[in-house]
């Protein structure tokens, strides 16, 4: 599990006043980001190796706005980790109150081919640490 | 049903040389305003009656990316309507080829209280029109 | 010059309820997309023959704001041409209403070397044309 | 002067492989949103007074290219302040290089009237102070 606190930014609201829905998936990969750099590899790294992490399917459940001036707390923890994806799932917070929830599933994808590949060497060990199946 | 043909504007490509996937449910809004406004009432004029179309919920499927230089084609319908809310269903296409499907749902909010409410009178049977239900 | 038509996004307003500012920078680019295209060579394809046309500078002066329900017109020309480099100036109407005015800078850049380098050959005869110098 | 960090999201980059140049006005804004709460008063309660700072005019250069991956630091000041206006200037930095630089302009606005005023009463002496002036 990881966490990590975002400032909401004015661009991110919209005319009803909270932030635009699809802001939360970018929050998401801002959580996901930081859970996988505790891998030891930064993501941006992974795809310097040769892999991209690509977005098969998101969801998202909208229970309360964010507004400006607030500040959320985004969690990311692996649900599911097979031989070639991974499923993430996500919650945002205002203090004790859950804001959204969400998840999103991914496959690898090897950069030279473009075509789904299995996990990186490199990260299956550390993945499974993450995961908390080892 | 409504279509919308939608440019893929540079910005909203990432380092992965696609479009980043938080753009489809921009996308989607686009084509949901699109089918919204044939009800006669541009949702703009929906917000200036004293109603919001809250987002609950999202969720979409990727399958292929769309590129800078595509113009694709984003279909929305309604397929669901409940006295209280909606649900769209979403298909991007790129010719022949679907890129990613997704949905939406929705409740109506009552501006001044804040509150879930009715379906706005005025949109009532417009909407079931639009929803093929009368 | 070339006009394109953009149509407000929801998720481009602000919670003043008109479109956020940072976004007019892209609409920009989607009028010199457009612009560029006239060359015969859409902008996608000039990237494709091995060379970026990277932004140095820009600047947007705003005088009213655009709202959810608007489409407005956004027009762009080159105004200067250089054997490195073009200055594109555009201009944001609402009907007869300037909403905003603009201008970006740009170089080109060798996608290999990473290095600023002379207009592309197959580009210099027809953005000379588009800039109304021959 | 106010300093923020801002690590890049991947939302943030574009097909270049670096951050669009539509986002660094979005990074301005929220080192701008960090100085205005040195004054006492975070924006987001200025609004709620009955003011908007609207954006009048932004410029930026661009030097070199923020990446995934990278965190960069942004500052603000206050270059000029006048009884009805301010003009913020901005720099963004990677370690000990300059990747960009920029200003933004602003007058109040009343929100009820919609029209421009004088600076409110109660951030006078406050923004007087983070301007160095007093």
């Amino acid at each position: 599990m990881h966490e990590v606190p975002v400032e909401v930014r004015y661009a991110e609201t919209d005319a009803q006043g909270v932030v635009h829905h699809s802001n939360y998936i970018v929050w998401f990969e801002l959580a996901r980001t930081g859970l996988c750099s505790m891998s030891g590899h930064h993501y941006a790294e992974v795809e310097a190796l040769g892999f991209y992490l690509v977005v098969t399917r998101t969801e998202t459940r909208y229970l309360k706005g964010a507004r400006y001036g607030d500040t959320v707390l985004v969690t990311c923890r692996i649900e599911r980790l097979s031989s070639r994806g991974i499923r993430f799932v996500y919650e945002v917070k205002k203090e004790d109150e859950t804001l959204a929830t969400g998840a999103t599933e991914h496959v690898w994808v090897d950069r030279t081919s473009g075509r789904p590949c299995r996990t990186p060497e490199v990260l299956r060990q550390p993945f499974s640490r993450l995961a908390g199946l080892s």
